[in-house]
């Protein structure tokens, strides 16, 4: 299976594990995590791409490959993603750097899907 | 003086004595900083507010309240900028609630100045 | 105006900004906060220990202030309330030191209220 | 080797490591990490959900993990680790999501062993 | 009072309150702590410049103000403490940005007292 | 291929698709890295020990490593190592104990390699 399609499957497993085992609090909390990325004054592609600044500054590789695929899937360039990563690069430091790789690696499994 | 203005001011006048007395590399890391934020295939808007996700994530008053300051003097609305903090706030969690007050408060004196 | 006066008076005062000001997605994330601590499995007072304890190792002051205050009204002891200090400090190092400093002195405060 | 048994095994081979190669000062914050947990005004649960609640904001799989095994074999029920996660999640945001993932994966794991 | 004496006035004050109130516990990570920085194959200069690059990059001023003032008593020089700054900028971002420049306010106020 | 080996190829093959693909600034970024860490007043030795000791408290375990690697190449002896990485376990506290974990096996083979 390819990392693209191994973080898809283990996500889509345990986040349906969470939905079932969770609280109420636990659900409520994940629907409100989707709604907020929905378009609204700023468009979805917007709206991942700040998730994404967020995500790599926070140097989460699950996050940050979930906010690539996203925006791929809204329409974002190449150029677009490399200047929100070089955007979490300078806030975040050099620290974020094996994240970048990792980042890097993920986009060019995004765009191998066609 | 107003917290605004107090902001600007103890800013202005350490960014002078870090110029001044700081190595090669400070000066180059405070170029490189500058430039990352002007307009590309994103605009310099969608780039402040990049910022600010990233800035409030990682819980900095001083850059929350800069990358607030850029991004209304670029032309964010308060609704694009209430889009951006709940984006902050559901990756970020509630550690984030304190730095949202600030904010603001802060975006109140900013807007404030008309 | 006592520090812990001005700690209620400005997290209110705000609240009631955010909440007025925030979007539909604002308000949700606040109301889901506050019901996360209500009495489960887990009573009152340790969810508010737990909510301390994550506080500190993320070094919020206003969060861990909000804390001790809610663990205080929930019957913590000073005994119980070290003992989680002392998790956050071995978990979070020596870096957590300052905000231990100020988290004694609101502990202060609020038994000084009596 | 199952995950748990992996974690085991790598956690008790390189506790060795450390604990032969290390200073004094490594041995003492080890003896010291291990004594915090002691029951005391707090049960051993209770202490064992505040490590996980302050593991899981500062998002450390490995630690999630000794946490959630600790407190499994203290008694702790799957409500009450829930209600843990739930309090962690709303105090570190959805950057917590990919951990509680692995948390329940692992405390998956940890039942099945019986 | 200066910055430097508040700073000193403050932390002194209490520490005696954590040593006279905390546990056993508390008591020997504030031993540790100490001990951690005695001179060894490290001379002490270097170990509290290592302690000021991690304060630096996990952003804690007080944490900062007191290595500098350690450093600045080992005998380190301007040129060592901006080398030392650097790094911590380059490995932590632009978010330490603030913190340098309440660092180099403090360093004045130590230079100042000769 | 060794962990060591793994790690080196990764980071290489990564790093050169960033310096292709990346924009100005990316470039920018990485050169502005690597000159941070060249002999001023303080030797190689010292600065790669000082990005240790940032590395291991923002527990980032490639950089961790790569420090590391740096540091065996600059002459740094075990006992300078151990006594960075106890700096790192007090600033950062026991959730730097895993990173420690996997430091030490990466030490370990650093010095296999002879």
């Amino acid at each position: 299976m390819s990392r693209y399609d191994e973080f898809q499957a283990f996500r889509a497993e345990l986040n349906e594990k969470i939905l079932a085992r969770g609280t109420t609090q636990t659900r409520r909390f994940f629907t409100l995590d989707t709604k907020t990325y929905e378009a609204g004054a700023l468009d979805a592609k917007t709206k991942e791409l700040l998730g994404l600044s967020a995500s790599m500054v926070l140097r989460c590789d699950d996050c940050i490959a979930y906010h690539i695929d996203q925006a791929v899937k809204a329409g974002a360039t190449d150029q677009e993603l490399w200047e929100t990563f070089d955007i979490a690069l300078v806030v975040g430091g050099s620290i974020v750097i094996p994240h970048l790789r990792r980042a890097v690696a993920f986009l060019e499994a995004c765009r191998a899907r066609g």
